[in-house]
């Protein structure tokens, strides 16, 4: 089958081995997968991506990444039924279903769909899932927006460890998808005013599509200090979603005594911060990552109920052999929010 | 009347004039003052510490400081009333009384009695207190140990904002008079077990003496691995109570999934910080300072009431003129934990 990896630091696409389905598996055909800044922040960064993850402690090890190798990504995917495993119960052939990007094995142990060596991604024609893990997409519903699930599910669930309640006060920093589906949790949460900023201008647009009430571009206004301006009393959380190093000291400088910063951007490069703003403004910077299983099928649900329409956030769709030029067009941001890969096309 | 005070980035003493109280005030006589690891770095960093204060937005403006003018401090001060301003209700002549180091006014406006050009601290002979703020120290006890009030509110602040219960670990990251404080406050919380890193043998000593279950070099061992190898399932709370660079993202590094790093120690210093530990393990930051007037007024008392014996932290007591040497010897953490300035003495 064909499917695009990352080699020697570009997106190629390739011929690879047909993937089996083994017991506990479902064969599937990815139908759409939608490319994540986290894809392209890990073609700029792998390498210290790699080196900082092999020094954390306090997480258990999983199995190392040669880049020497070709790596799989593409972890936002819909895909359509096309096998069980042997003696597996799975959704019929034909039924779109997505997937949390990771397998469990029989003894529980968890293996990554993405930035990986080892198994294929959802930038392929097929690729192999858990039967426990996956999800049925309900009928009717575009894969194209079904594949914007996972992005969704990261957004809830930034919204949900803040702890922000109605009655606080929102800026979201950076709009590009994370942002974007922060902005359409905080919006179902019921806060107001929820201020965004975003140097593009159709990313801003974007964003007031989703729930911000207020939109500024940064060269003109900071979001903190639109907050100050149009509210500034009631508790501010913010959330970091730009992911590039000088965002948090900057969230840090300008917030109000007492801030909650949650960070959910993912910026892979050393960032300076100064200890003094967070300390003599009693700020908290809380880091969040990811979702659980029912803020997953919670994100489904949303899409597949219509109360959050997503389909502002797809700007391209792009088949196999154009993922390499969609990865360098995402780096332009007046030109795209999320593009969705469809290996079939 | 004599007093010491930072010129020209040494401490000097000389002659200043007489404080005289106004009306709401109560003119005292310092009997110890405290000096503090906040005093030793502004000795160091003052500059970088005032300009990233006017740098940072979210707080009401102080009354600059000019370092070409002598600055006061000394906030950590226990004092004798010698006189009431016009009109003013006070304590009577010759009761010991300390104070939140700053004063308000008649409109409510607070101003700082450390770190200021304008008004006499805890460093020298006579200063002015605002008599909404004294707080009476019960009798018989040591005005040396009432002048740990101040730090002694920092710990137990920390403690408190930390969130920390019982069932949760934690790890003190430096064993200087805020993490020793830190320890009494969890001991007093039922926290259990404790574990505390220096360099220094004798403050891992005064560690164990404030309830500190296990103290380790880390020169041999890092506190998390520590807590790991004894305990390792606990919800773990870190309390960073060293304030220098690199501390911050050791903890991020080394600590485990949802961890809680609280940062009490205060770095003037740019620090750099990999993001990517804080995010891939959603680990929380939470800077605090300072306390309240119930958390002062809580901590005179767990001192005058003896369920807090802080007079292992008091390694030396020296008269004004021995101030700078005071300032020199407090770097070397084996020779001290901290020195009360007795401007009487």
């Amino acid at each position: 089958m064909r499917a695009a990896v990352l080699r020697q630091g570009r997106m190629v696409v390739d011929e690879f081995p047909e993937p089996v389905p083994g017991p506990g598996e479902v064969l599937v055909a990815v139908r759409a997968c939608g490319i994540c800044g986290s894809d392209l922040h890990f073609v700029k960064h792998a390498a210290e991506f790699l080196a900082l993850s092999a020094e954390m402690g306090g997480v258990a090890r999983r199995r190392p990444v040669d880049l020497s190798c070709d790596v799989h990504m593409g972890h936002e995917f819909c895909a359509e039924v096309l096998a069980a495993g042997p003696g597996t119960a799975a959704p019929r052939p034909g039924t779109l279903v997505t997937s949390m990007p990771f397998t469990v094995n029989a003894s529980g142990a968890r293996q990554s769909l993405s930035f990986t060596n080892d198994l294929a991604g959802g930038y392929g024609e097929r690729m192999v899932l858990s039967a426990s893990l996956v999800v049925e997409v309900p009928s009717g519903v575009d894969p194209n927006l079904a594949a914007l699930t996972e992005p969704l599910a990261v957004g809830l669930h930034a919204v949900n460890r803040s702890g922000i309640k109605p009655g606080d006060a929102a800026v979201v920093l950076g709009c590009g998808p994370v942002g974007l589906t922060v902005i359409a949790g905080l919006r179902r949460a019921g806060i107001e005013p929820i201020i965004a900023a975003d140097f593009s201008a159709a990313r801003r647009a974007t964003a007031t599509a989703m729930g911000a009430h207020l939109v500024v571009d940064p060269r003109d206004e900071d979001a903190i200090s639109a907050w100050r301006r149009i509210e500034g009393r009631r508790p501010l959380v913010v959330f970091e979603a730009v992911g590039v190093p000088g965002m948090i000291n900057a969230a840090l400088r300008d917030a109000p005594v007492g801030a909650r910063i949650v960070v959910v951007g993912l910026c892979m490069q050393p960032d300076v911060i100064q200890p003094v703003f967070g300390v003599l403004k009693e700020l908290t910077l809380q880091f969040v990552v990811t979702y659980d299983a029912d803020e997953f099928s919670g994100a489904l649900r949303s899409i597949a109920e219509g109360d959050m329409d997503l389909a502002p956030l797809i700007t391209g769709v792009v088949g196999l052999d154009d993922i390499a030029q969609a990865f360098d067009d995402l780096s332009s941001p007046d030109l795209h929010t999320k593009i969705v890969v469809e290996p079939g096309r």
